[in-house]
């Protein structure tokens, strides 16, 4: 049936199906062992997933694995990293931890790995210790005013900066070793004893917890830009890998990085760089006072560190579209964590399973069929860099594009229960609201997910009065980067979080530790795994609407309000400079006015058709014209230095302006600078912007 | 009517209505002043299209003019460029012409250009003369073990190496000026004499006639990369502009030439180095010989070409797809000459306005409308570098990408009246073949173009035996080349060409001269204009196949055919040495192997298919997989250096070899550098080569 639409009725049965107790189940199966991306642990995961897909009675059409051989980076089990503090005479006088306190069994486990930092190098490095608050490049700046910062070791807390550009800012500086940490102002609220206050008391981190990451920069494989890493795949020499420590670098836990920080001597830090020590926070001598134990010692990191190609394995699977199987809606998370990795990122995988569970249960009672094919993604290594899906994405990079009407991704579905938290391209606002409203709010009768939102997270929009807020997609924090950047699908993001009232954790506290466990997450993120089911029916629901709608349901007119927020801060900040310099932002003007008219045009013929009624040819003309425009947004030449960001729009940037990447990044550095040569390139992104978005209001507009 | 096909009377109608008197008459029209892109004359001839597009019986659904702003280089008429020779004092020995000869009134025409090299750089140079044969590297090379090239003037032969790169070649030796010129070997078959040899005698090149032409690298707007040439639009300053003379540069006619040449003292030049002019070629002294009259006087260039930022237009036109609107087919050709061109491009403008007033009439009679739509582009500034069809592509890149089904362009379409030629990508190959078939060769009872071009230009195919042969995309010869490289679109380039055992000339001699006529084109060219009758019926023929076709005529197994041989010549090639660098070409090997396979799967289920009674999303899911098929082979970033060409298997390669482009030229480099980092780079080309056959694959496969 060419007319085949969404089933009201079919979504209702979707929400009722999914079940609390299955959700619990799931996270209990792949929380078992530790997984991190190609351990065995990690396989296991691979097979029950794939286990569950091929369920003859609630499976999908079809699933498989699909490797990958990928750079990752590994700690040396038989020689593990090592920091200490020694004197003179090479006296160990302090060793850092290396492991977390065993509290469940679960630390115990031998597949625990040590933390490190993934894609530091291998190395020894020893030096005077200083404080380097966040490691961003204005903190070694400050510290450089006073301090010789080189062959010092320096000790940052997360936050405020990338983990490897820590590192990197580091270097610069001389700096021959960087240990990082979790400050508890950061992430416990202040709370640092395990006693009463820490987990498994409560969801805080342990002083001994420490968050593992990969400290590179760019997504994807590292050796394989743009190329899917397959066998004999071409490879860069490791040597120009760019955008990861060059030098020795280890994160450690707060309980051993405040017995360094309390011996500093030097001056008092700044206030701002004052964490949740009971003590002064100096800058170091460089080095510790005379008064404290370690007296004039050396800060010595040990790092054996060891890059492996190694292959990592996405398990895929597939509902096949009835109606239009050459179109895709894609819906993904990854699979590989740090260490069992409960909320991240099994809590969305969870999640996932419950979803495939409930909808390949409909297909295989032959009552459902999707419209559209619908592709299930479980990502490998994604903690190393969203390298399965960044792989993915490159392997079939036509394919994808041509036929890809969304992303949906859901990696921790819950970091905690308070609200829906959704970031998306502005066209999926509609349609994630239409699915909030239709699910129950967890533990609140009678109120739906969206209006328990609203109260949480709004704006007022311009059009539709007081919504929730959803976010952009401008980072590269999950496995959606690929394909919002990369590929330009409309994608979504999206979990339970936090009442930022009740808490300023930088993220839910195990986040990377050997703390992230079943026993956490259900005890302290989720009792009653209600908020999992919450981001589960919101999720399918909006699956099974862009698979089944017979019109696509995106708003293009919310596309251009963003638009015009964008326009309306760049005027403001911009303009005046810009006319100095002769550089007209007329051309973004009149792109963007041509884009909304183009927008509302597109509207009306929607409004004024009868598609269930007319050739199927119609409604597929103007459902590619809602998935194409997007990917009129795309340049592939604009951030040549990006590894992925060819969205003109949603594009990361430094300059934490809310408005078009390219042209902020550009203008702050003219605007520093002041070169002829960087107004040009203001300029060019100038052009670069306009004439995306006049590309992507062509795409909207009458086809001939 | 959704299953709407070719109708085979309609085709019929459509090739008794193509008439050699309205070619004719085209053709007088559009010659009657010289139309040099933005000239005066060139808005005569934007005018007239328009009128005749918009014509009430006659005309398109919609035309209009569209402009870009874009660079152009021209020579000062109040201050026309100077070549001379002048002794020791300055005293002007000898002047090159600065006009051809009058033979027809057309010569004597105002508007006529001055012979100049566009792009060059105005300036002054003087220098001893050298003769560079073709200014290749090689021949500066040779010249430079004898000759200390640096202050000369160097003359070259067109031939052999790209017009602009001749003065990049030379300068890199220290040469400061150069001519260039026609040699009559390589062009007239030897004869020199307007007496009674050239034209007005016959089609060769008189004495006089200068070939103009752009003397650039790269296609598009030189100021605006990638960026549709708007008012506002960036553009990057003059200076950085790269692929254009470094030194002063002018071409001129070969009697001026042979006066200077057979001048030259020095070594005698190598035996194929030596021309058509009854005298020795030397290499030069550097400079004249004492015997001769110029002695050790010096040749000096005085060029006053300037850069001008002009308003430049394509005329678009439309008729509206009936079933398919949101599917082009496209059909362009410049409009914009050197002078009169009535050969280059008029004789493909009279085709296409023909063809329009063809399918015109039976649109306006509401006795036909395609199924998709067809847009005809008349481009402007084609001449300096394909630059309204580069800037169109450029503003559009996005919907054009996502709904072009294929492009036709007819530059000149009658080099000669002996046979039809055609290049295009393999799959058009059994369309143009169909086409061919229905079509009487001109002048030859009972043959048709297919049989006739058998004759002159075959091949066997292990598929299909004895076949015409059809070129490859390769280059940027005419406005195919946006669409090809730069958006990966089915393309064909065709016109009616040279029975090559009558004739060596490089190309149709009158070539960008004064000469280029009304007169000229139908007197020696195509006398009864029924050569570009031929052409405009089966042009016009495949245009209607591939708008109304139910299903694209696209075979993607010849396709298959053409990898094929590429992947032959590869393994022949390169196989044993890049084993030794432990490069695999198996990667490739297989991607070939998978394309073959996909091709024969897709054409198995259009075989099985009843596609004119199945939905009729069936054969839009095939007709996309045939139509996007080709997009697979873009990589963006493969060729970094060289403007517009993302195209993996048609890219322009220096290596001469009938293989991967990239592939190729990496292999020549790395096997004269013998650098690792170099062999680095076939490696990386061998594995963007084989994603590109996979993804093409892909996108033929099962779509899920
Ligand atoms: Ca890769
Ligand atoms: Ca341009
Ligand atoms: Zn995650
Ligand atoms: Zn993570
Ligand atoms: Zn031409
Ligand atoms: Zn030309």
């Amino acid at each position: 049936d060419v007319a085949k639409d969404v089933d009201e009725a079919l979504i209702k049965q979707f929400l009722s199906e999914v079940e609390t107790f299955q959700l619990q189940e799931n996270l209990r199966e792949l929380t078992k062992v530790p997984h991190m991306a190609t351990s065995p642990g990690d396989e296991e995961t691979v097979k029950y997933v794939l286990k569950r897909w091929q369920d003859p009675e609630t499976g999908l059409d079809e699933a498989w694995r699909q490797e990958y051989k990928v750079y990752l980076s590994f700690p040396d089990p038989k020689n593990p990293n090592k920091v200490t503090v020694g004197d003179s005479s090479d006296a160990v006088l302090f060793t850092v931890r290396e492991r977390e306190v065993n509290y469940t069994a679960d630390q115990n486990d031998p597949q625990v790995v040590q933390p490190f930092a993934a894609y530091s190098p291998a190395g020894e490095a020893k030096g005077k210790l200083v404080f380097a608050n966040q490691g961003k490049p204005s903190d070694f700046q400050y510290l450089n005013n006073t301090i010789d910062l080189r062959g010092t070791i320096a000790i940052t807390r997360y936050g405020g900066e990338g983990r490897g550009q820590k590192a990197i800012n580091a270097a610069a500086y001389g700096v021959v070793g960087l240990l990082v940490y979790t400050d508890p102002l950061d992430m416990n609220d202040g709370l640092m004893s395990d006693i009463n206050e820490t987990y498994p008391h409560s969801w805080y981190l342990p002083p001994t917890g420490v968050e593992r990451g990969a400290y590179s920069r760019d997504f994807g494989d590292l050796l394989t830009p743009y190329l899917a890493a397959k066998e004999n795949t071409y490879r860069i020499p490791t040597e120009d890998i760019t955008g990861i420590p060059p030098i020795p670098t280890q994160p450690i836990g707060f309980e051993d990085a405040s017995t360094l920080i309390c011996a500093l001597a030097g001056d008092r830090a700044p206030n701002d760089w004052q964490g949740g020590f009971k003590c002064v926070y100096n800058l170091g001598g460089p080095g510790f006072k005379a008064a404290s134990p370690f007296n004039d010692s050396e800060v010595k990191l040990d790092i054996h560190n060891n890059g492996a190609i190694v292959n990592s394995a996405n398990v895929m699977g597939v509902i096949r579209g009835s109606v239009e199987p050459d179109r895709y809606v894609i819906y993904g998370n990854h699979r590989d964590s740090w260490v069992h990795g409960a909320i991240d990122p099994s809590s969305g995988t969870a999640v996932m399973l419950e979803i495939t569970r409930v909808l390949g249960r409909m297909v295989k009672q032959g009552k459902w069929r999707p419209r559209r094919s619908i592709i299930f993604g479980s990502w490998g290594a994604e903690e190393f860099g969203l390298i399965g899906s960044a792989e993915y994405t490159e392997e079939y990079f036509t394919k994808l594009s041509e036929r890809t009407v969304g992303y949906i991704n859901v990696d921790i579905s819950v970091f905690a229960n308070a609200t829906l938290r959704a970031s998306a391209m502005p066209s999926m606002q509609s349609v994630i609201f239409r699915a909030a409203k239709q699910v129950d709010a967890p533990g609140l009768a009678s109120t739906s997910v969206y209006d328990n939102w609203i109260r949480y997270t709004n704006r007022t929009s311009p059009t539709h009065g007081l919504i929730p807020r959803v976010g952009y997609l401008n980072g590269a924090g999950s496995d959606y980067a690929a394909f919002v950047h990369y590929l330009g699908i409309t994608s979504i993001d999206m979990s339970y979080t936090y009442d930022r009232s009740k808490t300023k954790a930088r993220i839910y506290p195990a986040y990377h530790t050997a703390y992230d466990t079943f026993d956490y997450a259900s005890r302290f993120i989720d009792p009653g795994f209600v908020a999992h089911q919450a981001v589960g029916r919101t999720a399918g629901n909006i699956l099974i609407r862009l698979a089944d709608s017979l019109l696509l349901p995106f708003n293009c007119k919310d596309y251009a309000e963003s638009l015009e927020a964008y326009l309306d801060t760049a005027v403001t900040l911009y303009q005046k400079d810009l006319e100095a310099k002769d550089i007209s932002m007329e051309p973004l003007i009149q792109a963007v006015a041509n884009f909304r008219k183009a927008a509302e045009q597109l509207d009306k013929v929607i409004q004024s058709s009868d598609l269930a009624n007319e050739t199927p040819l119609k409604v597929r003309k103007i459902n590619d014209q809602l998935m194409l425009m997007d990917r009129a947004f795309l340049n592939p030449l604009a951030f040549p230095h990006e590894y992925g960001f060819r969205h003109v729009i949603w594009a990361s940037s430094s300059s934490g302006k809310p408005t078009f990447p390219g042209i902020a990044d550009a203008f702050a550095q003219a605007n520093s600078s002041h070169l002829d040569s960087d107004w040009g390139k203001v300029h060019y992104h100038v052009s670069v912007v306009a004439q995306a978005i006049e590309g992507a209001a062509d795409m909207l507009n009458e086809v001939i």
